[in-house]
């Protein structure tokens, strides 16, 4: 994943940038990049946070950086933002989303008479350099905005920074999220909707699906109205959005709270000591389920974060087979012969969450249940730049039906493996569990899954989990 | 604080050396060091790490390192481990202490011929290395150490790394801990006990009050039996210590469970929505209040790990007055019209929490109600650096008391203050619920929060909220 | 001005290229680049060289580079080398030259198809981003750089990496040069000629005007024929070239001792005690002349090069204000009631050897008699990124011709002022040597320094001193 | 070598310091530091300068100094300078010299009762804090500097910056300089006297050897005064001080000139094209030698100074072994065919200079004659940190002589081959010529030598010559 953040402000932009910016930190790990416009004309900057923070890396550059309209990024990918100089003018461009078909894309550019692109350092062109290029093929902004909308496969939103204010283009059905911020100086555009909180910034709106803006310190104007369909990420809420930000009026503590106490009601003899989340998306859903249940919450493992915000990367090979399991530091007062009900956000391909019940059981664990809080994921995503399920064929669920049913499963086959009322199903899960050794294991429903999250089920995405496109 | 650890391994010490220390990132924020000693002698490291973690600065000298012994640090004051020529030999040393008596002790070390110490850039000399002034008027390293635990007033725990082993010597009294961990390979030191678990090593032994050991990678011997006397931190448990950490046996995630479950005991007819913690050290007081009351736990505000997993310091003053606001994320769908009981591990200036409550009314909470887990905080450590209770007149107890008795107060009125039986106790407590807006407050009592470590009171320093010494 | 070199080689190219590129620290200030390809694909870094040497910032990026083809540059102006991807497949590109009308190829970029280019951070669209545009609307890499030879006004040499060789386009006219050296193991293409000597090359030919070449590890083949006209720039040899480069078979440190010899043969009555040489070009004009005349050759003062290697960019304004006169210091033992004989290598605006001469008096020198190495600059350079004179009307000489003729002067008028036996340029050179305190002014004739170089006037470019084109 | 740099202004001496130190950067490559005095108490600063020059490192720093006072020091060896606190109050120390009795100063102070010394990262106590040792054992810092000067074998100066002034205190016999300048604001003292000149001081006075100072922005008051013998040491005009430095009234660049001068009149019947100087050195002496003879000045190599301004140690084992080579580029116009007599300083090992004659024959010299500018080097210096003579077997003079007398050669016939018109020295130069296949090689004579300095000989240090002590 990657993330956004745009200010237009009457002051100067700068720091609500840098912080608003950085509440992304979160959501990339590979480059993050700053554009401001000011009375000195556009400025930039780029940089590396693969081994270090993004506030570290950008607090140098914030003498430089003056002016009332910016954009920024946290990006898993490319650098961005790109400052492009077009028969549009001179803009920068950030965006977050997944070209699928990038290279029919590329080749219908070089047709049009596009002479190149840049070539990353990690080789391949910059998709973000790809949708400037096709929204500078047509005759303004607005209608390059929609121009992508249309010809990208996977989802793709967009903000752009002119000299006079901030176009936000969201993902045609609203695969990611952008909500805006207001306060007395102007807006904010965002991701992360609790990025602006701190800012003194408050809830505007929320953009519609394939809804385009153009924000200035002084309002926004809606260029394309929000679109009917709708099929947002339901993994934001699960997994990967941050507690405190809130998308489509939901909220993502609440309703990881809400799947945990959903998710309890089908454990009618279930005896442990008590309920413990994986961090960090876990805990609120284990929350959830003792506040429910009644059951203890503990906590017996904690992440130590002062060290492991995120997991730069070190330079020695030695330390990086070190660090998988140096994020979890384990209470053993809190393990030993006791009974734990542990949930996790999901189970993707079942490797981390085997080693954590195998240490449990060391630490002398008499029982681990599991819980996971979303179905087993049975297909990779293909509208997000998701790092978690790089091959479906690394899926736990996948190994597992193709040891049970051979190399070649019919589509039908793999869709009676997803319904849970299933035989199928019943034997995935049991193979599963013996796997990795839990003492019972139950993965949430899909349709109690959509219940905690409160939304029609037409309104998201539930690809990972049923194929359903 | 500052924390420390060592190692002495048959193979190279330097992963586990640096991991072990990086464990101890908590504790301190101005400096860090490492030193080895191999068959190139000794090495040294010292970094500034007020605007970078621990890893990212020492990860570029690990190739420089090797050698199966090394100690290292964090350290909130001085630079750390020095290194020593002296009639006893080369040694690194680093320290875990305050010195009271540091002018005294300064004064004798140039009556007996010792001609200059080095002044900090800071100004002032480096107590770690009057510490090594002291041991080397001794005719042995162990006799050395001895004479420091004699004459140093506050608190000294020390690790000197010589070439064939490590001495560690914990505080005469036992103020802060030392923790003795064993693998196949050898020994460690540490001061915060889970620091050793993900690096293999299990439980060897505390070590006892003043007691000294020799540590080789073979072996670890006993150069002085441990005292009777022990006066242990309190507040270990209750706020600076890490949850996953367990010293005299006693974890500090279970005793803070234990500590919410015992102060809501007292609680008989409060009616909330529900109970949530101040991150980090407040977050398991409240588990362990809402696994005893059954009244929900909740996170209605969030810290933002990946951006603050410890405090760094901007260059420029105008972030820098932003940064105190921008730790926590709220949840306002658990805020608005909720009644909420917080609890934090204590209250010391109470500027702090009372913004927090502030925000709280602020975002629509109808009712707040504070249970700090400890004592009113009534005398400033003279033990530790403790950077948080800089002058005694800035704790709300005491100027709470200077409102209501004048400027000159007797001690026994003072410690009439500290006793929560008394009329002055009650008046002090309601002052402070009052301007802090607290719907309620009601604080830990001494006793209770005694029983929740469970150690003798005898073995506990108590001396911020009693005064006892 | 700016720099580049390439290596081929049978090899890892990567120390050849990172010495290579270095040796043309002396053409550019801002930006350098390096770019090879090898078995893992391209690999190119760009780093920031105003306050740091090429060296400093490119040691640490020499483990990541490997492969046997590479380009380097040091770069005045751009980022560089570029990364690009077209339907001639994925390359490098790196150029030394200027372009004036990059606006109206801009625009007929953008007519053919072309959607966008990016923007500079400084503002304006990189040059060698739209020599690559160009070269791109071509259906060969040969054809586009021909297609750049006639089109760009200025003058423009190119290197290209591609994954098998790298193509090497001389300027049109041959205004800068490209030298080819070789070893066993492969060929490398270079600016300065000199850059190749110690890393084991021996001349293997010049490149002719508008030559291109394609250059493997195994040869070098011709892919156009040199052209006929060829207009090298003569200062080159005057002034910014350095001592030991060869270009079109004459070196710069023999050109230049030639030159001052010349240069003496028409003092017949000047008495002096010494012949100096503002360093770094000057001096070896100076040795020349005193050869020539017996005249003791002194260095009254010498540049501190440990400190000023290059003219690196103080962050704080008041050190900048010092720098300007702190890389020369002065000798005064060669000073004091001396009569002086001062050769630079120009008089440009004027203003540096205005304050040499100053402080030349104020050191106690009796007679500073000086002798430009070239005749009076008339015309500002429009060929190259000459960073020398910014503005026309900077030169003393038009400021001079201002005074006295007023602000609209006839072309006509202005040649006659180049005409060394006019009664005009007289009276301007009288009138610089006033105004610059100097005890006798005469400048090169433009006829003896061509003499200096020895090649045909017209091979030569001599626009700045006659304003031929 | 090392280099300091002090002074005592009535406004701030930031910058001054800065360009001060800076300008001594030709004398050290491992160590500079920086200390102020200032309304904030002390500051220093301390950084490695192997890989990167003084201004790059320390300009970050500057911010942060503020003040009138302060000393600085670019050092081969230790860090310095050291902020000391001691019964005499702080003060910072910096030093010059060489303790030849360390161990035995070091046990001296143990048996007063000094306790310990702070090992250095490379071993070995660091020989400034011993200094500051000896000091502190006296009743007052001048006591203390006698006392040095006294108990010190082998050379020592020192500057020591305290709240209210600066002492300078230059080596008992003088060994090294210390020169005083003087402008409006206040006083300098410095080792290299021209590193006063750009920043406006004047020359005020010499110190003399054994002359203490205290230096106040408003004047200098003598606290020792000079004593009668001094022993300079000779090699600073001849190799190691900057050109544009005079030391006991004798500038470095006219001393040698006329040594180059007076090196000629003994070549009668020489006959070559032309006179060469070794960058940086000999070159000065070249000029000497062809002013006087006529014949030409040529520099058939050129130091690249943009990179090579001092020799940083690059990263990788491969680079460093091409470095050796890498700073000299020919110019082969000048060299083939070409009769050359070429001027070098010094021959210590000789391994470089053979080397430098091997490159010439092959870019195709005809013959290379060598004239040293000084006699041969048969001794070690003992007195100064001097790099260039680690071990007296390394030195070319005593390998041919142990391989013409065998292992143990009397002092007696060491004394012989030191005597220009001896036999043995005759056959000695012969070897050295053959084996470093020089056409011709004739030494200075250290009569003649000396007198190019213009000193009488019992002021001279010239022990590496002729072994005086």
């Amino acid at each position: 994943m990657s993330g956004f953040f745009g200010v237009a402000s009457k002051k100067s932009c700068v720091l609500d940038l840098f912080f608003g910016t950085d509440y992304h930190s979160h959501l990339g790990t590979r480059r993050a990049g700053m554009a401001v416009y000011g009375k000195n004309g556009f400025n930039r900057a780029i940089h590396n946070i693969e081994n270090s923070p993004f506030r570290t890396k950008f607090d140098k550059d914030l003498d430089q950086f003056e002016g009332g309209l910016g954009i920024g990024c946290i990006s898993d990918f490319e650098s961005q933002p790109l400052l492009v100089h077009s028969h549009l003018g001179s803009f920068a461009i950030t965006t977050v989303g997944r070209i699928n078909n990038l290279e029919e894309l590329k080749e219908s550019c070089f047709q049009n008479g596009m002479t190149h692109f840049f070539e990353m350092s990690t080789g391949g062109i910059n998709p973000t350099e790809l949708v400037a290029a096709l929204i500078n093929q047509k005759a303004s902004l607005v209608e390059g905005l929609r121009y992508v909308q249309d010809v990208v496969e996977g989802s793709m939103s967009i903000l752009i920074l002119t000299k006079s204010g901030i176009y936000c283009a969201r993902d045609k059905v609203g695969r990611t999220p952008i909500i805006i911020g207001e306060k007395e100086t102007g807006y904010c555009a965002t991701f992360e909707s609790s990025a602006f909180l701190n800012l003194g910034y408050h809830h505007y709106k929320d953009m519609g699906p394939g809804e385009i803006l153009y924000m200035t310190p002084n309002g926004v104007e809606v260029k394309q109205e929000a679109g009917e369909e709708m099929k947002i990420c339901s993994f934001l809420w699960v997994y990967y959005g941050y507690p405190t930000s809130t998308y489509e009026g939901v909220n993502v503590e609440c309703m990881r709270n809400r799947c945990g106490e959903i998710l309890s009601t089908r454990d009618t003899n279930v005896e442990v000591d008590s309920v413990a989340g994986v961090p960090d998306s876990g805990i609120a859903h284990a929350v959830g389920y003792s506040n429910a249940t009644k059951i203890p919450f503990s906590r017996p493992f904690i992440k130590y974060t002062p060290t492991w915000p995120r997991s730069f990367m070190p330079t020695s090979q030695s330390q990086r087979n070190m660090i998988a399991k140096m994020k979890l530091i384990p209470v053993q007062e809190l393990i030993k012969d006791k009974k734990l009900l542990l949930i996790d956000d999901s189970i993707v391909r079942g490797t981390q969450l085997g080693e954590t019940t195998d240490f449990l059981y060391q630490s002398g664990a008499k029982e681990v249940h599991v819980r996971p809080a979303c179905p087993p994921i049975m297909y990779g995503c293909k509208y997000l730049n998701f790092s978690r399920s790089s091959s479906e064929m690394d899926l736990i669920t996948r190994r597992v039906i193709k040891d049970l049913e051979g190399e070649n499963v019919s589509d039908e086959v793999l869709k009676e493996y997803a319904d849970p009322d299933s035989e199928r199903y019943q034997n995935m899960c049991e193979e599963i569990r013996k796997r990795s050794k839990f003492t019972s294991l139950r993965y949430h429903r899909l349709d109690d899954m959509i219940e905690s999250i409160g939304l029609p089920k037409c309104k998201l995405c539930t690809y990972c989990w049923d194929g359903e496109e």
